[in-house]
């Protein structure tokens, strides 16, 4: 913003969003800047999100809120890579573990992929944390090593750097405290915030949808990807959304180093069919926003003749891991079988998350360290037959007293029934802008 | 409480407010002693208070909120006292000098008379303020000099020990700076929760609505006093509401000094028919809940009599007060005449309130000073026939480049009109337990 920000009462602004009313521009961009500044209380801008929450936003009052976010750090550009630009953005879920082999495929077709990732909190775990499961593997580069690399191997997946939209740093710490990150305008303004400032061409945003998802209804999901993709839209980011399921977790595995193990499963041509899916699906969005559409059977046979793989193994390397090291593996395990004879129909997506974080997965504060073997494997997808005696699942960790927790979250969290369940297709929806 | 508190995720009672849950007993107890001993974080209470605010209370929770924070301080006692105890509270309107002479009035018939009282923040003056503009005259008391005074005078203004609900003093300073003052559960448990705590007998609850109080509708006036006679009656406290009207100032000053003079008129046997009547209507629901109903009319004799202004004058000295000195006058005054002939229709309280603050009588932050001479002074009542060119109001300061802001403030805040306006009385409902 060029011109100087406004002053307003910092009450008077609460005020007005209690009260239903609309916050104005000026308004909106005082009390951002005030917040990162701190002239702005913590308590203050708490009691203003949870007025947001519950009397929601304007259109308007969300593009604005984030173009202050955006303007309180500084801006990325891609302009100078000889590549189009195309980034992917989940929401976050259960075995989530898409972008390993998603930035690799996509770049094999010509298009950059710059994945700037965060940790998990909670029971999704972060991208950063699974790839450092792999011995050597840094990800913090400086803004110049990104773009080499994204000339050179065309991906990268590295953790955000602290310029981009320090409000929304500030802001995202503190709903996590206070019960105010299930907003959708602030969730939707801290997620579109960073991928503008970042700078990217083309947007592909998946949001989830389920018990292991922060979006629990089609409704709320459809609402956050169209608020996303109007934003996106407005800032000149070529943006579309797919709202993809996350009541059962994604692929066969939760825990930092057993996705890599199925990332690097579907990398070789094979692994579970619906991480394969939302792999392709995506790909195909992004290759296309970026305009270099392949369709999905070429996706298919990149992933099935190594030259996804290939580009995987660059992108390691690049960041300083071994490729070709082992993974680490758990101290411990213990297995659950199934109890009875049929079809598995049902697996909760969040029950699974958070024994995979009671096991040592996942973290509880932004300080602690998390296991890089711990994580729960599936031997049995949802819809497949099943035997009485079968192992349903494995437990790993390297406590083995966190056993009991995590076995106590999943008491309950599966079905086996007698007639095979209809499968449905792991992509729910598609929301593009003004559609 | 005996029992010890069970501990609670601070966001988890968060949520539960914010989706329109019930706080259970022991969520309540933990949040409210948590907050105190700085467990709970300020904004972690701000956004809660925020949740209470737009999503409510039940009975029983607002019931329980204020016992947790009567819990966090000390109960006084005034079962020593050889007199039964009648308290008054006021919600705050602008020249509400009510409590100075009633103190007195109530004690002449052997009531004794406890007002633990505040000093005023925003348009609405505080009782201490006013008193303070007696030279001499010292707010603080310890407990035995005040129980001495009850016992001796019978009649005790001072200010409120720092031992009494002292969660409610932490949590009322967090609200004034977070936008959630206006949440009627936290209104009536701070206000009750004080006086439960103090241990008066009986309590008759003075709540104002109209432009000049907090409460700016007769639905949210009487929920609130409906709220807070429940609560009294569930503590054992012999409590009464009257519905008062706000809409034009109280009397004919609104200022420090200016409001005690005019309440010795009224303990002179003389003053505004409103402040008479109010006083009147007050002290009898005291005398009467305490057990000395003595009748309007014997307690306007008292007041004509010169009986109230004997106990006034102990009263005043006891604390240091010389009640003969000459009141403060202001360094400059400035007058707004008449500009047509008619009937004052209306003034605004509001408007006079925020004039009186603006030239002084008030204070925009707890620390700063007040003028003991500002405020704004009324020749004519609404209702009584002007004349073009007639003083309608004088304003007082003692730095006249206040004026400006105090008029501004003023401008269009009255009409005169044709017609003599119908009369009402000041007293518009009575609320009691259960009716």
């Amino acid at each position: 913003m060029s011109d100087p920000v406004e002053n307003h009462d910092v009450v008077d602004v609460i005020r007005a969003k209690r009260d239903r009313g609309e916050l104005s521009d000026s308004q909106i961009d005082w009390v951002v800047d005030a917040y990162t500044r701190g002239v702005v209380a913590d308590e203050q801008m708490s009691s203003l999100a949870m007025a947001i929450l519950l009397n929601g936003m304007t259109r308007p009052e969300i593009a604005r809120w984030t173009t202050a976010m955006i303007d309180s750090g500084e801006r990325m550009d891609f302009a100078s890579l000889s590549r189009p630009t195309a980034d992917k953005h989940s929401t976050g879920g259960v075995g989530d573990k898409i972008t390993l082999p998603l930035a690799p495929l996509v770049a094999v077709f010509g298009v950059a992929v710059p994945q700037l990732s965060g940790r998990g909190l909670g029971h999704t775990g972060g991208t950063l944390d699974k790839l450092e499961a792999i011995p050597g593997w840094q990800a913090n580069l400086t803004n110049d090593a990104m773009l080499a690399q994204l000339e050179d191997v065309g991906a990268v997946i590295c953790a955000a750097g602290a310029g981009l939209a320090p409000a929304d740093k500030k802001l995202y710490a503190l709903r996590d405290v206070t019960g105010t990150v299930e907003a959708i305008p602030l969730i939707a303004s801290s997620i579109m915030s960073k991928k503008i400032a970042e700078g990217t061409g083309s947007l592909v945003l998946d949001v989830k949808v389920g018990s292991g998802a922060f979006m629990k209804t089609r409704e709320d999901a459809t609402e956050l990807a169209r608020t996303m993709v109007d934003l996106g839209t407005d800032a000149g980011v070529n943006t579309v959304a797919l709202i993809t399921d996350m009541s059962v977790p994604l692929g066969l595995t939760a825990g930092n180093g057993l996705e890599v193990r199925e990332s690097l499963e579907v990398l070789a041509g094979g692994g579970p069919q619906d991480v394969v899916e939302l792999t392709v699906a995506i790909a195909d969005e992004m290759t296309r926003a970026a305009g270099r559409e392949v369709g999905p059977e070429e996706l298919r046979a990149a992933l099935a003749d190594g030259r996804a793989m290939d580009v995987w193994r660059r992108m390691i390397s690049a960041q300083g891991g071994d490729p070709d090291a082992p993974l680490p593996t758990a101290a411990a395990t213990e297995t659950i079988s199934a109890d009875t004879d049929g079809h598995l129909e049902h697996v909760d997506a969040f029950a699974v998350g958070l024994a995979a974080w009671r096991l040592g997965a996942g973290r509880a504060r932004k300080e602690d360290p998390v296991q890089a073997a711990a994580g729960v494997e599936l031997h049995v997808r949802p819809g497949e037959p099943v035997r009485r005696g079968d192992p349903l699942m494995t437990l790993h960790t390297d406590t083995p007293g966190r056993f009991a927790r995590a076995l106590k979250a999943l008491d309950g969290a599966w079905r086996i029934s007698d007639t095979p369940p209809t499968t449905r297709s792991v992509v729910l929806d598609r929301i593009t802008s003004g559609g």
